[in-house]
């Protein structure tokens, strides 16, 4: 597998545009659209939120179908807690694409991106899905890129070539945070586009599997957004044999790829998580089984105790078990164990003497990884997180005025 | 029921004492003393936390037995995860106090709260317990009061009278906060005493309702501690005939008593949440019942999102409905409602015109109600929370070291 150039329109016949509409105050790129030349297989998958915003209902009915050929996109507002005025909304922006496009409605993914309970000022949004559809273009992406960010601070986005086959194929996604990630099913919003050929139910699974490997274990501040989605188009033009089930010979080499994309992106999502100024990969080890072990890993990682003391770059390491004591994890406290970096504190329950120095140079750096051994069990997850600054609390006391 | 100075000695026949053990770096009182001169029947809850802490473990088969006639506590040394040597320090307290005071082991609860994950200091320790029990007296609840606090910024303390079976009982209490509080069957420390006389029985089954009604419906960041306790010791000295159970009639007035009690202090150690400058009492009402009201709105409670937007008086109702729509409860959102101060923000699902002056006064104020009504039913909860301010921040990076 080999990073290349290009971002989302990276694979074949893929292109992209993102525009200004005017609907951020910041007046930045704020309609992104990413097409296929060509029918492509369609999987997503959608936030858990029983308040999820119109475009998520409307995309899930489109995913559903299993064939697409365009996502839109805006960002400035989520078209969430918007009732029927939403649902009405976010058909037309399906609409407007479809017809700017010279697609079925049936064809088009929509989703949306920033404050909710807000509607959305539809002259704006569509003078700017017509504006995007007729600049589509393979350079369009570094455009897309920015025009689905909210708070973020850097796009994040990833292109691979990789073997497939016997050709090569390529698969690119781009991904938005930065607040309100914690995600179920989902993430805020991630594209994804592939030259694969394979089927809409093998391309479901895979998204599936990959996203619970990838943002189901991220958490910036412990909210599941109501606008969380990913979505993934492949439009086979890479000319592999179809992948037409999880059964296929290639489709392991699919899934190592899309996974390879929805874990770069998904901790792309943390390094810009709101105010962060640190990584954290938070592993549990030794538990009986993955659940559990990302559930003490989860509570660890969603903790603002742990998260501000990381912030601090204090090592104060009885937060984290303490978290691990109330996630509901099963729990002997006579055989768990605790290393933070390369720094054994706790052994099979009791703090040890370790070397301050070390872990304070520990504790100085971007990227840390916080082991629990749990000490009862082989089943491992790792749960990837960042750390609650001041820089959080002036963001998201700032946000809506 | 009638406010009455005095505070945790106010009901007959208790007396407490708080001393400077030197446990604290910062020197003040560390070590108190809480004792009836004549048997209590005595009730606890205890953190759920799978870490729970020694003295947790202690106190736990002190108080399964129904008569305790002290509590002896430190501050500034959690006394969790220290394994056996915990365990072992946390009876030596429990002797040296029974043995100063001279009475039974078996009659003496021991809390700690403080730094987890290190040892006590058992020489400062063991002299502060002597000394306190040497001290003891009416006006010690000054104190008693000052030596449980860790990061508090001011103690919380309130006593009462009240009539009971035709004659006068006293109830009062104490509790400290202020960070790692979200108790789940208990809050970090809070000791009630009464000269009501209540058996054994019946004195458990007030506890535990009343903390289920109080401590067990705040949140200041999600953490559940590994030393939570909440105990009451009941001396029966205002003579009144013995509640032996709960159909007894002057049970009720006894457990309005105490849940006043309970209440007061849950919502003070809210008040003094770690750098909190807004007092939050979240309701959800229309739901199907308590559990998922409770639910819903301890969603709110715990957002970052949520709790930063208070601190910057944002009113950004959209991450209040976000909350609720992920906490798992039941909603129907063409059904739901939110009101903010007397100010309606959204009715029936849709966000309606609301006075913005009006909502930005409410934002600007201390203590702010939010009401969600679910509109799917007839059950109601309300929990109190605070925000999250950069003082938070600051307290949490900085407390270890």
């Amino acid at each position: 597998m080999k990073a290349i150039d290009g971002g989302i329109t990276a694979p074949q016949r893929f292109k992209a545009a993102g525009v200004k509409a005017g609907i951020k105050k910041s007046g930045k790129e704020d309609v992104a659209i990413i097409y296929s030349e060509i029918p492509a297989a369609v999987a997503a998958v959608f936030t858990t939120n029983a308040m999820a915003a119109a475009p998520v209902h409307v995309s899930r009915e489109v995913a559903g179908r299993g064939l697409a050929r365009a996502v839109v996109v805006n960002s400035g507002c989520a078209n969430a807690c918007t009732g029927e005025q939403g649902m009405t909304d976010a058909r037309a922006m399906v609409k407007i694409a479809a017809d700017a496009l010279g697609v079925a409605e049936q064809e088009v993914l929509v989703a949306s991106t920033g404050i909710i309970g807000v509607t959305l000022p539809m002259a704006k949004v569509a003078a700017g899905i017509q504006r995007a559809a007729s600049m589509l273009s393979v350079e369009g992406y570094e455009g897309a890129m920015q025009a689905i960010m909210t708070t973020d601070t850097f796009p994040k986005s990833c292109a691979y070539e990789f073997p497939l086959g016997g050709t090569v194929a390529r698969i690119a996604g781009i991904a938005k945070g930065a607040g309100m990630i914690h995600p179920n099913m989902a993430t805020m919003l991630c594209f994804i586009t592939t030259d694969a050929a394979i089927a809409p139910a093998a391309l479901k699974q895979a998204l599936h599997d990959a996203v619970n490997l990838s943002f189901n274990m991220i958490s910036v501040d412990g909210d599941t957004s109501t606008n969380d989605m990913t979505a993934i188009l492949a439009n086979g033009a890479a000319g592999n044999a179809l992948i037409d089930s999880t059964s296929h010979p290639d489709y392991p080499a699919f899934f190592a790829a899309l996974k390879t994309v929805a874990v770069y992106l998904a901790q792309q999502v943390v390094r810009d998580g709101e105010g962060a100024t640190k990584f954290l990969a938070i592993t549990v080890k030794g538990a009986p089984d993955f659940a559990s072990a990302k559930q003490a890993a989860m509570a660890v990682a969603k903790s603002p105790l742990v998260k501000t003391a990381f912030f601090g770059q204090d090592p104060n390491w009885g937060r984290i078990l303490c978290a691990v004591g109330y996630s509901g994890a099963v729990v002997d406290p006579r055989k768990i164990s605790l290393t933070i970096g390369d720094v054994g504190i706790v052994k099979a329950g009791l703090g040890s003497c370790y070397d301050e120095q070390a872990l304070r140079r520990i504790m100085a750096e971007r990227d840390i990884a916080v082991t629990v051994d749990m000490g009862i069990g082989a089943a491992e997850a790792t749960v990837w997180t960042c750390d609650f600054s001041y820089e959080y609390v002036k963001i998201n006391g700032e946000y809506h005025t």
